[in-house]
């Protein structure tokens, strides 16, 4: 489960392949049945306005949720994320249209640190951006990956 | 979105209400669809032995945000999570049966700071078990709460 992925060569600074996902209103009907969170702010335009929210806003667990794709893509096992933490900066509004939200997704190796006889963790930094502006602050993700 | 639920009343210490999930095989097929991890492990017994897995586990992302209820049921209000970071130190593994696991999440206050007029942050220090192991560990949620 936890077998670092076979063909990454990671050092510090390497970019991670970029990734852009779009989610729509359906998505959030999706998510709401998955995780139990029926907050009507992610599927009704009536309650979002009412709470002062500029739209139907995505779950934050979602957001982060698709960030993380980025990391478990690149690591070929999502198994080998040993952690995994973001703040909330800002939400994703996501239209009422077959478009959705476009949301994209980049990150880096920011630190690499030996753990143990073949293995050593990779700290990952992510960016997650709508709209040109940040979603998630201090994204960061620790993972497996083979040794030097 | 931000505001602070109206009841709580946080002190270094006060523990929040706990709370049990059961996660079913066909809650593990809803996630895939909603966050689209297809990841064979979270609903094949033969690819989870194939790689030595006791049997078809949860999705990581989806334990933690069932996690992140405990606080967000609490808060009364999603939006006034900050922050939340967890460790992956176990797997939840989930039978193929009507029963599913079982997933015992409490917290408590861990810290509280002031952060500007009328808005103090918690820090709740969440734990999450299944048969009685820890399956998230440094788990960490700040949340906005009401001022002292």
């Amino acid at each position: 489960m936890t077998a670092p992925g076979p063909a990454i060569a990671p050092e510090v600074g390497t970019e991670l392949p970029p990734l852009s996902v779009r989610v729509t209103r359906a998505d959030l009907v999706r998510y709401a049945g998955a995780s139990g969170d029926f907050n009507p702010i992610h599927w009704s335009d009536r309650t979002a306005a009412a709470v002062g929210l500029p739209g139907v806003i995505a779950h934050g667990m979602l957001t982060m949720a698709l960030a993380g794709r980025l990391v478990s893509n690149w690591v070929g096992d999502p198994g080998a994320i040993r952690s995994y933490g973001v703040r909330f900066t800002r939400p994703v509004v996501v239209p009422d249209d077959d478009e959705g939200a476009l949301i994209e997704i980049s990150g880096k190796v920011s630190a690499l640190t030996d753990t143990g006889p073949g293995e050593r963790i990779a700290k990952i930094t992510i960016t997650a951006a709508f709209e040109g502006k940040s979603v998630l602050g201090r994204a960061v993700a620790e993972v497996a990956v083979p040794p030097s």
